[in-house]
């Protein structure tokens, strides 16, 4: 088996597209790139790179294939500097329709990646990953991103119970995604105009602490032989139900 | 690098979803295990293949690994029946609501995977898989939508157009998901009773010839930043926004 991207330091990022929006968001410290490619958008990254005055290196296939632990790279890799977290309290105190998203226990790279693009592409106002129980910032899921996850509106409080606490006080409802008896079916519910909208796991669903804390609990209607929706899917159907009611931008 | 899950031939599945689903859905003709496996999963899935009177066979790792292409089976894998495919002119005919999805050019297997498992859920009658230009349901298909290929009702015309011809003749309105001067946004759509919901490839969009037999194009709203959501996530947002309107189950 080979390692997993995300086996790498947390302070890399690879491929084209990861490489272009981590350019883009100015989050690059340093560009290593295979010079022999022939891939010309790696050639214009190095250029870019140079142009913003980053320390730019060429390297061999090896070097590359060490760094990012077998991973995709199409011949492209940065080091980051320390992402910048979002201001949870600036962020929930802004007047006008608001949607959180929270990430309850959700760890996958390809889900947190995922749920990151669609989060952007929605205008969500922040994505919550505790540093407790939760996902970080890998290469892993900078990838499954497209990158987006430079730009995205990440806070990255203690613990979730602190993040519903700030975004209570500040008038949102919390809504956990979540089945049981006591939830409404998604596609009629009647969606806060400040909603914190809590996704957990596809395994395990949300935790305890957080449905206690919830005022609503939504479900997607299925079809009984699903099991569940891929996470970053049914992030996508949330965030588009509730912007339907409320339009964000 | 390590040949791809569907460089192997098409009647394979594995992995243990997929292969439950399969057993499920009565489509295997036979199953391979690792006998040596800790996993009771697969020992359960054997015992229930047993059962059923199919044949079951015990094998070595390296003889899973080479069916499989190195692909991540598990320890189990079946051979399957041919797949049968959905009647579109009966289920065009239908009485009620209905939503039927074609897929214009969609060939990755993780993307029609995830879509295959995202359109059973949200009770598609009719997933349009054209024979010219479209995704065949390989093991990478099978393993990616986990296993609800197997339960997905898929439509395989020679191409789109003549099932697009099916379509309309029973009163079925087309809509393009995809962008332009013409595209309204989909959250805002008053969604036609009987929609065939028409997805392009995340690079290419909608073919020019969908394109034009289109009555509507809606296209979903997003942060100017992203150029598209994963094609997955965009079709669960569409069907559920075509669901809040009109239940189907």
């Amino acid at each position: 088996m080979r390692p997993k991207p995300n086996a790498t330091p947390d302070d890399l990022a690879f491929g084209i597209n990861a490489c272009a929006m981590a350019l883009e968001a100015g989050v690059v410290r340093q560009l290593l790139y295979l010079g022999e490619t022939r891939n010309d958008r790696v050639h214009a990254l190095a250029q870019t790179a140079t142009d913003a005055g980053i320390r730019v290196e060429q390297v061999d296939l090896r070097r590359l294939d060490e760094l990012t632990g077998g991973g995709v790279h199409q011949g492209v890799l940065v080091r980051l500097r320390e992402l910048e977290s979002a201001d949870l309290r600036a962020v929930a105190a802004a007047p006008g329709p608001s949607l959180a998203v929270l990430l309850d226990g959700i760890t996958d790279p390809q889900n947190v990646g995922a749920i990151l693009r669609t989060a952007v592409a929605a205008g969500v106002a922040a994505i919550v990953l505790p540093r407790r129980r939760g996902a970080q910032l890998t290469p892993g899921v900078h990838r499954a991103s497209a990158g987006l996850s430079f730009l995205a509106p990440v806070a990255s409080p203690q613990n979730l119970a602190q993040a519903v606490e700030i975004l209570k006080e500040n008038g949102f409802w919390v809504v956990a995604a979540d089945t049981g008896d006591d939830a409404q079916p998604a596609t009629q519910f009647d969606w806060p105009q400040k909603t914190a909208l809590v996704i957990g796991s596809e395994a395990d669903g949300v935790s305890h602490l957080l449905r206690r804390e919830s005022d609503f609990v939504v479900s997607i209607p299925m079809d009984a032989r699903v099991e569940s929706l891929n996470a970053g899917v049914a992030c996508g159907v949330l965030c588009y139900l509730y912007r339907r009611q409320w339009a964000l931008y």
